[in-house]
């Protein structure tokens, strides 16, 4: 199927491919051959998906676009202060080529004017036996995501034409700003701006800018992520030459223009737009880049100063220890006991990234739940993205305050914030692997305060405080211990496998056994765990299916086993019994049904 | 308990407190009279939640301010091209006295220096009685949520000592850009600088900003959505003066300062932000006020151009419908063809804001479920909060192209999207008020395509055909005819209340029932459809609970009535009976409780 998206894309184009409006670049001979009727329009996401139209990979030079992407580079070598006090960041109200220096310091206004990217040509330091412009191509390249050449014929025209350019280069010589014979600098940058690049390059170096510096199909980092939002700043002031002012106004996304025809512009945090065709407007912007822009811009919403959504709270589901519990089966007053005061108990799901507008609410959230009583705080992190040190550091003070009020707060599924959150001091005791482990220890520790004592039985049950057999009477007890065996198995040894008949039901007499799926690979999931006084593997054996999961004993398990055989015979036997024991299963079984019902209830509630 | 955000607001306040560095504006008399302690910071959300620290109450003058919330009022009272072809958009790299007007029209170079917002205060009409100032003083408290008023004193001082704005006036009516005598737009200009506001208003005001243009607090919209990017716009490139790159490189908000020592700064789409200090630096900004912001923007992470964390999918669950079913009770036939080709419908639990950017891996999503072979698509909207025209759009281009596909998509419970959703031609029958109706109907209609037949039972069912007699004898059947009666019910009457003891258990012969538990007030919500051939209220009858669910006819019903009394004699009388019909109800139960499990995972999956 074909997206609409492309679909668009395809009309927006031909909206504008027979537009010849414009005029091709003509100062230097070389770009003077563009072909006007190129035509490239392309679109890449944040996470790596590109969508591209018309001549998309077709190489022109980067020229102007370059400013951008090398003042980063002038920032990583020289740090941001040192870049500051040679290269202002003010728009200069002037064009491109304007000699705006200003007075007293002769520091050029902005790194987007030609003397500012001369001087910024000039912050970048040959390195490792590369040269500047070898350093230049390559941390290009880590934007574009592949390896970047220079338009020889392109870099000679601009040389032996740059007569303004090297007027300029001599008078930051004279005001100290570049600190040699701007000779070498002048030609880095005459091959700087002859770097070959494809419309798909320049789209998909935004998108590495609106990825906190990671380019999205490569996944290796191309500028350091301190520094992105420095040169999305100089482009959101200075990127469109003395149209600057009104492209925020109109399009609002930081960009770069080329007099090659290139456009880069970046929705910050969301996707990069490349554009290319050569005719350019009387500013020196592609003519159609700046009407596929504004389109763009307007038809799908994208301007970032009105944004329609933004990150709003973090917190996915909500629920509490009454609704869902532990995947554990628990003695049925437990149970109940849960199901009246679980409420103190309760889980945050959060998801997508927290940062401090997405984590402020759920701040509040946990605020108004700690003064509603509850006691024990989970924040699940399964489904979250990424985390910075902003939202980290108020996650780590509410846990403290909470502390302090007597509210045990725990983390729960971390991933790669375990990290983070253990260089914090989070102590290993607030951090659980799975929501069930976390779900688990709330719980006992609720059940413990609530009741006075552990749930758990200790040692070995009697027959009599088994649930199945609740209803039994003394001849029943006889009738059990006389005809009925024990066996005993090792921690680790199989129970009961998936896949097998179930010949058999077992009542765990002592110990604890996990009832596991097995997932992808050889990894098991855990989906229950039983202990002493619970019937196992009853489902299948009373409905003849196969056995659905493994059962494996965790400690030293005695079990009672209740063979298929015997138990059909009960009918004829022992019907009263076999009632019995019918009716003791269908409670327990309507008992779990009805509390899956009230965790898929509270897991639907959006 | 006290917010940790709080807290940070008050630490940052102790920081800069003592600081006693600039100096009050003195350019009028009344102005220099500020104190210079005075210092206040204050951050509203765009839910409307409020943080305020220090003197966040105190009055004090709006001064520049004002300049970019009037230029709304004059976009909203003669259109945008209307205002730009009188004021640019440009920065002029000058100062804000500066008399930069563009060679040749006399525009000044845009809005935020004194030339551009006399011009835009020549722009408001007078309107439906009211004066300019009127109007202004209205549309500002718009901003503010509260009713605002003039400082006199103030005004009085401005307009005896205000001979260069004068000369800026007269120069406007030179060039024609403001068409009548300057006298009385100056001193509109003069009241609207005076205007009195607090700390917390600016806050609220940029959260206004921040929030489409509709007040978080009043809920009321201040300012037309489509000119909000329009005045974060000129705030972005020339709110701060001749610093107003800096401010974006470092800051990376946009912004607006006054000579009273207010600064406005905005988070577009997150939040809005104030503060207060009287002290100004060279370039007229509040010298706190800029370290504040500066601290904010980089101990908060809230540097606009390098977001951490950004809208991503809306997708919020994804689950199959072999995995969540409708809230009916299925023949076990067909449950169990649906667990076996259920993935061929697919469910979407959407979440957040829809634009292009959280829609368009959604779009894709639907896109590989089409090509795996999905044919009914279910949007669900239910925790949608709003969706922008583009990714409304999106959705039904996608749905199209589906339909062309043959896989048929629907949207469930579009609350307050489903009128535009009607508007843009979605057919009702592809709109559905619940998840649960929509999944039904994709149920039925897969159900029909892979056995051929409908699964609904016509007219009354035999005993026989009852899962519950499903392993009775002919025996046991006459004996249940003989001793079990039946009974009807019309449309409406309820068979089962909530509450009750469960003394019988019933068996639908014909027709439907739904059972429902009572939410808020008198809404009733369904858990549970059944139809001929089913058991009612046999997990009550079993354990012995009351009544946890209403049940009630949908049409004519006809039930077969089984009385405690009887099922307890059965033991006696007719054991094996009695163990045939347990065995099936705990059969039936085992396999909902599967199916309940089942689900549980499909919805905890993140």
């Amino acid at each position: 199927m074909v997206s609409p998206i492309q679909e668009y894309l395809k009309t927006l184009h031909a909206r504008y491919a027979s537009v010849m409006d414009g005029h091709v670049a003509d100062y230097i001979p070389e770009l003077s051959k563009a072909d006007p009727r190129l035509f490239g329009i392309c679109i890449a996401t944040r996470d790596g998906h590109v969508y591209e139209v018309g001549d998309t990979r077709h190489s022109f030079t980067i020229q102007s676009v370059s400013k951008a992407l090398a003042y980063g580079l002038a920032l990583e070598d020289r740090g941001e202060e040192h870049v500051l006090s040679r290269i202002g960041v003010e728009p200069s109200g002037e064009a491109f080529n304007a000699i705006s220096l200003k007075e007293g310091t002769g520091a050029p206004f902005n790194p987007m004017i030609n003397a500012g990217a001369i001087a910024t040509c000039g912050q970048v330091l040959p390195k490792d036996e590369h040269s500047r412009i070898e350093r230049i191509l390559a941390y290009l390249g880590g934007f574009a995501g592949r390896t970047l050449d220079i338009d020889q014929a392109i870099y000679q025209s601009e040389s032996e034409t740059g007569h303004r350019n090297r007027a300029i280069g001599w008078l930051l010589r004279n005001f100290g700003i570049i600190d040699e014979d701007p000779h070498e600098t002048l030609e880095t940058y005459f091959q700087q701006c002859s770097i070959r690049v494809t419309c798909r390059d320049l789209a998909i170096m935004g998108a590495t800018l609106a990825n906190q510096g990671i380019n999205p199909i490569t996944q290796k980092r191309a500028i350091a992520a301190e520094y992105v939002d420095n040169v999305l700043g100089v482009m959101a002031t200075c990127g469109m030459y003395d149209w600057s002012g009104e492209w925020i106004y109109r399009v609002g996304l930081p960009a770069k223009s080329g007099v090659g025809g290139g456009i880069l512009a970046v929705l910050p945090g969301q996707l990069g737009i490349g554009v290319f065709s050569p005719p350019l407007d009387s500013q020196g912007n592609s003519l159609r880049g700046i009407r596929v822009c504004t389109d763009l811009s307007r038809e799908l919403a994208l301007h970032m100063l009105n944004p329609a959504a933004t990150p709003r709270t973090a917190v996915r589901l909500a629920y509490h220890g009454g609704e869902v519990m532990a995947r554990r089966r628990l003695p049925p007053s437990a149970r109940e006991t849960l199901r009246r005061c679980g409420s103190r108990i309760q889980i945050l799901a959060l998801q997508g990234g927290l940062i401090f507008t997405t984590f402020e609410p759920v701040l509040r959230r946990a605020m108004q739940l700690s003064d509603a009583g509850c006691l024990h705080l989970i924040l699940d992190l399964r489904a979250v993205v990424s985390a910075d040190a902003v939202s980290l550091r108020l996650m780590e003070e509410l846990r403290s305050r909470l502390t302090q009020l007597g509210v045990r707060m725990v983390y729960c599924q971390p991933g790669r914030l375990c990290q983070p959150l253990m260089e914090m001091g989070v102590p290993a005791s607030a951090l659980f692997a799975t929501e069930d482990a976390a779900l688990e220890a709330s719980e006992d520790s609720l059940l413990l305060e609530v009741t006075g004592a552990t749930w758990r039985p200790s040692g070995s049950l009697p027959l009599e405080e088994c649930a199945l057999f609740r209803s039994c009477t003394a001849e029943d007890m006889i009738l059990l211990r006389n005809e009925l065996s024990t066996r005993k198995y090792e921690m680790g040894d199989t129970l009961i496998h998936a896949g097998e008949s179930a010949d058999e039901m077992l009542v765990v007499l002592s110990g604890n056994v996990e009832v596991q799926i097995r997932g992808e690979g050889q990894n098991r999931q855990r989906i229950d765990v039983l202990t002493a006084g619970m019937t196992v593997g009853e489902m299948a054996f009373l409905d003849g299916s196969p056995r659905s999961a493994d059962v494996v004993a965790m400690d030293q398990v005695k079990c009672l086993v209740i063979p298929r055989a015997w138990f059909a015979a009960l009918t004829e036997t022992h019907p009263a019994l076999k009632i019995s024991l019918l009716h003791e299963l269908t409670r327990e079984i309507s008992a779990r049904l009805r509390q899956a019902n009230i965790e898929v209830g509270a897991l639907q509630r959006a």
